[in-house]
């Protein structure tokens, strides 16, 4: 039946972020129009997505490699790690092109509502990483309640290691995402990152 | 390189109706994340959708079938025929159950900006269609400007066969979509329906 095939599509698509029904209904109709090429190219670069990129397995961010090209790259200042809650959130800071150390890529914030845990978020990874070069951990988390309690668990974590521990300063507009947010608030928001 | 994988798997995204370089994005990492049933399944309803559906030879509604099971129901009144857009605005439309004659997609409308003209939509069909049973044709084209014009060609083409014609009344909020319409917006719509 077509309706199912249809349906079942829409359905699929509508769990993507910021779909609904509807939404995912025009989608639908768009695939089905588009040309050939379309389609196949789309489903090319899905499966090349699946298959070649993963987790670096230093820092979390998505990657062809072993290791991504930030944390293998010796131009990088080794001092400092910027944690993020997700690889994307790495895209538009690197676009402000102010920021020159590493990263840390939790995957996720702590979310007890959604069931997300300290235990479900790459940790263990950044305690591994953080060795006697490591002079600072720049909290990146969105500014938002969850983002606040996962800056909130970091830093407690880590005092007792006597680093620097900082968070974004507020220029990011409260209750939004990084990954949204314009270049110029997210050049002030390092400039004036604060002590915590 | 996986940030070319990414960027032209988020380029090809961002032309699906509704979505923009950054929602496209967050769709990437969400199916980078997903589970491989999932992508799985996505393409393989993908494929399935661009194999198997295609316009129905009379009406030109989504179909897996030569005919549609409207176009073929015994059941629906033959007499009038409503002229949609695009096989979306049947599924609204259907999903009241208020209207029980046939439909006919135009698939699109006129737009002299995109570059569809009268010869790029369904109209040589719908005259084909129209025969002595033919009562009354319903334009529902959507209400705004080139909805407006669109339903005033098909007015043009057809007034001098007799034929009642008539389009959705404006129960439909002005501006919008009829594929988003409430249910309540699209009843009334129907029954007051004015001949022009």
């Amino acid at each position: 039946m077509v309706e199912d095939c249809i349906a079942s599509l829409s359905k699929l698509i509508s769990h993507m972020p910021g779909l609904g029904p509807k939404s995912a209904r025009r989608i639908v109709s768009f695939i089905l129009k588009s040309d050939e090429k379309y389609t196949a190219d789309l489903i090319r670069l899905i499966t090349d997505a699946k298959e070649k990129i993963h987790p670096c397995s230093v820092c979390g961010m998505w990657t062809e490699d072993e290791i991504c090209p930030i944390c293998s790259d010796p131009d990088r200042e080794r001092d400092r790690i910027l944690i993020v809650e997700n690889s994307d959130d790495i895209l538009s800071i690197e676009s402000c092109k102010i920021y020159d150390g590493l990263y840390h890529v939790l995957g996720g914030r702590i979310s007890p509502i959604t069931g997300v845990y300290p235990e479900n978020l790459n940790i263990d990874k950044l305690k591994e990483r953080i060795d006697e070069k490591t002079t600072e951990l720049i909290i990146a988390t969105n500014p938002n309640e969850e983002g606040d309690i996962t800056a909130e668990y970091i830093k407690k974590m880590f005092v007792s290691r006597g680093i620097k521990i900082s968070r974004l300063a507020s220029g990011i507009q409260s209750g939004s995402n990084i990954e949204f947010a314009s270049q110029r608030a997210i050049i002030s928001s390092i400039i004036n990152r604060k002590d915590c």
